[in-house]
């Protein structure tokens, strides 16, 4: 064993350390699209901040590259480990520590998975209600991406809801920031600038959240279209209508039939219907009274058919669950349909109409294909990308992105940058901003240890 | 004129520069009590951003240290000028530039009041929430300060309501941070790192701020307890009763006495009952909905009194508005009252008892007086320090701050650290995280020209 195999089998313990063939694929890869597989030297399962700041020395001294990874959903690979890099596997830190239900907190390891955290919550009448597709996600890996999600409409995304951190800078020292409470005015916010940072300032060994009351009253609605820009007109009217919808989202048609074929979904809607309708609306409705729900339900249906919704189907309980439960597939549905990319550009939600007309018409013309769905109400646009020529593909992004930004939006809504979008990102940004980000990640990461490749080229 | 004057006139025109005498004494101050006035050598009044990075890109070569200013109603003295220093006043750029009411965003210049805010978002039936209890207050110091008040309990603080900025650096460029939409995953938050560092980092030019459909019907309910503590054990149960109110203060016997006095409030709270109070919670809750609002307001009294409270008010508006107000000038009543110093601690909720009792000891060990009222919702305590000797409330401050931090608090809320309480966090924060709020100044500000003397000492 290497000297450095050895440092870090010391630190966490040699059965808590993979190296060489020992490592798995899964340690190679996330779940972004079109990337490169890299297995990474070690792999390093350290079981507190105590370990994680022992790794971060090592790591710094040795001038050994270090990625984070929590569930490794990620979508723009930015957990993807560096070759002859260090793995840190959040895997074993998987402990609710505290539901605090007087503060309306939760205390977790980075490694909990948001399916365990609501499991947790939900047993004191609580939720955490960040809702990324994909619930095995970590809540450290939410942290890195600043996830989104569909309830983000209503509640917030990661950013929103993170109150505190444990976190260990690159060069070992161990910091809190925040705490249980939602304000602070004592300095520079330290919780939100690592939060979104994609594990390239300080890895998070604890994260507080905000927990909110568990509405028990829910439904669904589903509203087809026949006319893309109705369904984009609506959403703000949808947003600013008070009823404070906790989803809203749109799907293209094309992405609607894959997933009814896929997830042999039953929506009451007939054919003839369905054969005309471009875009779908689905937007649901939660309350702690039954009978205020009703009524908002109505006046949801009432304003969505004013809207121009050809007709308003209000979801049974089970078939709503798997309605919703397939639009969180989406991107399987996408990946099996052979989509080379998926991306999440994220545009004022007045912009998302000629957004999505003037991105078709750019990958028409690339000869692509572009499909998708979206969390509607936050203009976060998921699309999937068909272009199998990466050169080509390259510069529809480009000229997709361009365009988002030019209308007042961003190349990333939730997914980040990662190893991805990192060079669109370097290509299309303001430079005077790119360097304070460089000046930023210098001050916090001065070795530059923290996931190069990531954020920075 | 000097070169520097000289320079500073041809960039904002001689009418907007004052120098020497010329400069009233309003410029030396801002509200904090017990602080030294300070006039500058120069106070620019610029009309642009443009104009900004000129002054800045002037005053970086010159090594002179800038301080913004917006209303001057700060309460931790960050608006002080610096001897010698040029004071940048946004009170020209106070321009509302645009209400989306599709977005729901307003785009504003700095020096617009909140005032000025609330009745252009009135018109379109929005509203922007973040309401500190001084209106005259701007946009541009509610960034610099992460301004709280009253609704933040339902609505958040400044920071969870801007959404993007211009801003300029130091070094004179003019970016843009953020925009129209409520998530973005692009690299570091920029936004949110210049939201509250009181004018440390970079100047805002322009603020883009989320707005909330208005809801026009409100009530307000006035609880007086016996006990404090058990208005601190009622607090909790309030905020997670599902009822969202976008009020929750609590003001203690003292305070409510002086409030009643001042401003001639007629409560209905009868003699007998007055005499015995301890403390009062205020609770406001607001709907869409007359029917609603009136049922939510049976279930709060009720919840109010198997929590203890003596009786239940439901104020009527009139009154109700003038208790509001009387709150909001709570730090006035203090200040005539002789108060040395007016903090705002904030804990978790559930250690605001433990925080109230010990504070009021270490004040009364020290022959001091600690009397007040809060933000109860958000565990952030505003005390009135009477203490006359500076020496003995140093020691005082410094073992309230201390407790508050032990209970896992902050030393401010919302009112910032400022001239008046950098040195406790100087003295109190762990040094790791000192030293990357140094390393983060002096990435933005690499000559160390913005606001000397605060955050830093
Ligand atoms: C089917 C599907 C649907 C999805 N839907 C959504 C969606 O709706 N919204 C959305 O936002 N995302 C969505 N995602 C993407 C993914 O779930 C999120 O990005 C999630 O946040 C990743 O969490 P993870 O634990 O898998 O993180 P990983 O992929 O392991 O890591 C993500 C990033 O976080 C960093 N990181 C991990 N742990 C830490 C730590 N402790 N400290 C600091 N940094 C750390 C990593 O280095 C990396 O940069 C979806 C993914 C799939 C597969
Ligand atoms: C009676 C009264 C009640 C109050 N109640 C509350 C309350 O409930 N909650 C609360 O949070 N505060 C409260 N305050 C404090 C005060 O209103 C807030 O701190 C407010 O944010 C200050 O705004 P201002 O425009 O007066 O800023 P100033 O005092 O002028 O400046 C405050 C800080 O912001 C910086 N700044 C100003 N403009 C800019 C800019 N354009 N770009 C960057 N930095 C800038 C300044 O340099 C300084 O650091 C109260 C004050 C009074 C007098």
């Amino acid at each position: 064993m290497g000297t450095v195999a050895a440092r870090l089998a010391d630190i966490v313990g040699a059965e808590n350390l993979l190296v060489g063939d020992a490592i798995s694929d899964d340690y190679a890869h996330d779940e972004a699209l079109s990337v490169q597989q890299q297995k990474p030297a070690y792999v390093a399962k350290p079981h507190s901040a105590e370990e994680v700041a022992e790794l971060l020395k090592a790591a710094t001294e040795a001038g050994l590259p270090v990625t984070a990874r929590g569930s490794g959903t990620g979508l723009s690979a930015a957990a993807r480990p560096v070759e002859g890099g260090l793995l840190v596997s959040f895997e074993r830190m998987n402990s609710v520590l505290e539901i605090d239900t007087v503060n309306h907190v939760a205390v977790v390891q980075p490694g909990v998975t948001l399916a365990e955290l609501d499991q947790r919550t939900a047993e004191a009448g609580l939720t955490y209600p960040v809702y990324p597709g994909e619930l095995s996600a970590s809540v450290g890996g939410n942290v890195g991406t600043n996830a989104g999600g569909m309830r983000a409409i209503k509640y917030g995304v990661t950013r929103s809801n993170v109150l505190g951190l444990q976190a260990v800078l690159p060069t070992g020292e161990i910091i809190r920031t925040g705490g249980r409470t939602s304000k602070i005015s004592t300095g520079y916010d330290l919780t939100q600038l690592i939060v979104g940072s994609e594990g390239t300032l300080a890895l998070a060994t604890e994260v507080t959240v905000k927990l909110h009351p568990r509405l028990p009253h829910g439904a669904t609605v589903l509203a087809p279209f026949d006319d893309f820009d109705q369904v984009m007109a609506a959403v703000p009217k949808v947003v600013t209508s008070g009823l404070a919808p906790h989803i809203l989202e749109y799907i293209d048609n094309l992405t609607m039939a894959a997933l009814v074929y896929n997830e042999k979904l039953e929506l009451g809607v007939p054919d003839a219907i369905r054969d005309r309708v471009q875009a779908y609306l689905v937007v649901a409705l939660e309350n702690r009274d039954t009978g205020r729900l009703e009524e908002d339900v109505e006046t949801l249906g009432e304003l969505l058919s004013e809207l121009g919704a050809i007709d308003v189907y209000v979801l049974e309980g089970g078939s709503a669950r798997k309605l919703i439960e397939a639009r969180e597939k989406a991107f399987w549905s996408a990946k099996s349909a052979g989509a080379d990319d998926v991306i999440d550009v994220v545009v004022p939600r007045s912009s998302m109409s000629p957004f999505l007309t003037k991105a078709r018409e750019l990958a028409q013309t690339a000869g692509a294909g572009a499909i998708g769905c979206g969390h509607a109400g936050d203009g976060n646009v998921h699309l999937a990308i068909f272009c199998k020529d990466p050169e080509v593909r390259t510069k529809l992004l480009t000229d997709i992105f361009t365009c988002a930004m030019d209308l007042g939006g961003a190349i990333s809504g939730e997914h980040g940058l990662g190893r991805t979008k990192t060079k669109y990102h370097k290509e299309l940004e303001d430079p005077a901003k790119l360097e304070l980000l460089r000046r930023i990640k210098q001050g916090f990461d001065p070795a530059g240890i923290l996931n190069p490749g990531v954020l920075f080229s």
